[in-house]
């Protein structure tokens, strides 16, 4: 754990599956910051991290609030003043909505977009002058790293609430890696092509029950981490990952 | 001209462009009810199509708009009362912004989104109960037609408001070709990629001037009624449409 | 039908499907030369073709020997002295082998790159001359288009040879777009994603047995002939099909 | 390095650059096999890996040559008896050959497919067997790693050489991904999209010639290795990488 770094993270979107595995990895090198709705969702990885030797903090933020977000990043730049941003991982799930389309209320539909659309937007907006800035001394590129799904590639039946949000976010995605990528700013996009192993879905019978069936959340940390490392002679803008049993 | 059809057909996004040509084309054979938010985009589409012995109204509606596009289904309701539904056009581009991601306020990010996933819902809602509706009695499958953009595959720099849009209209429109296809309706999309032929692209250095270099909205508008007659057992979902000199 | 155009067709791969559709409704405007191995696969045909007014030959040929192509191309060309070429088809299927990858030969590996990927090679060289030559007067566009399948896009667990000849195929296809497009010339690949109906697939249980849950080879063969009557200024270079209630 | 190991690993297509790189990555850990056509393309690396405390042999192998694969492997099994095969990558280029389509002999042509597609054929049949049989005990699951391009995805005006073999690679790398991914064997497919940076494109005007304009070598090194240590419950199947100042 590395609480003395002149570089800081930051993890949108923590709960106890990806975004906990990626701020335990991140906070290895980089004091973390953690974005959740829920300061349920964060408050036992800032104390985990902390007593690890590490440095975390956590706000309670609406990523898809404009003045939430300001919030957020106002405390941040305090609490992380005279540092600069290393990396930046956005892992907002947003509301999973799952019904036959006439069913969708606009609510429930634009739901997808608030959070992967809307949300990244503000979450971007706010990290890339930081990034920017952090070019000429990060000891790796500066990261914007994004998590996608299986829907970011493929629309559903009754899954165009998801799909939506997914699309638009790799679309800004990809847009942020061509502008800012010359840049030296690193825009990366990791499709998560599968059910992911946390608390709740234990008991999912995914892929059989077979082990291995679903996504360990410390390899996507793991794989997000090795994005961050890569040089800039050598960028990935997108990988996909899936457990060895996922059909595809 | 076909003013007595017992079926009807619906263009939102309707200019001096493809909702022109594809108002006229469909308007041989259905009537057919125009959506602009500004009536000068279609009040002479209509007054040539009725000229012509035809079947046309104009209704001003904000297709982003909960509250507009219940009125303007309420009067297409009105006006084609005892008629079905045999196809829906959308069309709508909506405001394009083109600027360096940090410049973008959240309002014109969002204008990607408005236009093409949040009013798309809203339109798709209000046309797939007629749509399904006909598809025992319609001449051939009942079909909505989506106009994509080069965007629709690609974020480029500075891109990401239009991109994220025709993103989200894209995994809609899958997502609604996967559920309402085997139900009997034709959900296609086409990936418009190039500059299209209208007077406000008259003067447009585009593929060096040369003839055809840009795209005949008529030649658009024969596509989308070649989509809307293929039968049920070849559905068209996806199909692209470039000048020959494009570079892609 | 229609002997006596200046121009004539050609069709590589005919047989009871596709093959046989695109070469009765491309016989309408042009005559037609049809390929096949097995004369028994086009006799049928040319006799219907010649009996309705119209004009076909048909010539035993192994699109994948050079030999057997330069033979074919010779007699077509003393055939249809002083006619241009308008449109030519690759509907070329080749040995379609799906078994374990451990218990493939090479041989049978390679039979779906001999059919579509060398074949097509050949074909693509010996009807490319002819169609530049007819752009200036063609009254369609001049044409090759290519018949794919869902193994354009994807290779499945056992599907590595056909696969490979139809990934091989899809990207010549392009490459040829991307060369003779701007020379007028219209490319144009479609992603045939289902059963065709055809007699060999009769009692096949396709999406249930369920009416129209196979592809109809009219409906190709029609789409096909659009796609021919593209303006430049509007050419498509993919296009799906597949059957309403098709999984995809 | 790792002359120890009971396992051992297999570079074909090895020079002097990214062949290098993967196979003195890999020999820290599993002694290696480099496959070359031409001594001179190993006989330097060998020697590097041998004098530093690892373990190399080189063998003269004509990738797309049955009876040359055959000798390869049988001398391969001699000098591994007893340990186990952990990781295998195909990385042949073969002949680059871009011009005009109608100038290419069929040799030309072929020349992508006899590298890409009946070269990785050969090699995928002889690996597979020894990396199914380490999956109980290889210490990371056992790999298949690919080489690809940019024209894996998309064929260039007078590409249809490379493209259609890198396209055919592609096919039968998805292919295998879904048949031996579920048996615990990780096949993973890389987009290398740009110019490496090796002495012979030393003075290559890429990118404005700035620093970090080509792909380091050891970098992809690094990716195939990472690739390599994924666990099997998170298999990537395909990245790209490219420098930061690419245009894609």
């Amino acid at each position: 754990m590395a609480a003395a770094s002149n570089f800081y993270s930051i993890v949108a979107g923590v709960g106890a599956g990806t975004g906990r595995s990626v701020a335990i990895k991140f906070a290895q090198t980089y004091p973390v910051a953690l974005l959740a709705r829920n300061p349920a969702n964060y408050e036992s990885i800032v104390k985990e991290i902390n007593a690890a030797g590490g440095k975390a903090i956590g706000i309670s933020t609406d990523v898809s609030s404009e003045s939430s977000m300001k919030n957020a990043f106002a405390e941040i730049q305090k609490e992380f003043k005279g540092k600069n941003l290393a990396a930046a991982v956005y892992n907002v799930g947003g509301k999973f909505v799952r019904k036959p389309f006439l069913e969708l209320s606009l609510e429930e539909y634009e739901a997808g977009y608030e959070a992967n659309g809307k949300g990244f937007f503000l979450f971007a907006q706010a990290v890339l002058p930081g990034l920017l800035s952090s070019v000429p001394t990060s000891p790796h590129p500066p990261s914007l790293i994004i998590t996608g799904a299986t829907a970011s590639l493929r629309g559903g039946a009754n899954m165009s609430s998801f799909a939506s949000g997914k699309f638009a976010l790799r679309a800004t995605g990809q847009s942020l890696a061509r502008e800012f990528g010359p840049q030296g700013v690193h825009v990366a996009h990791a499709i998560i092509d599968g059910v992911i192993d946390i608390p709740r879905t234990k008991d999912w019978p995914v892929n059989g029950g077979v082990e291995g069936g679903k996504i360990s959340a410390d390899a996507i940390a793991d794989s997000y981490w090795y994005l961050h490392t890569q040089p800039r002679s050598h960028f990935t803008q997108e990988l996909d990952v899936r457990p060895y049993v996922e059909k595809f």
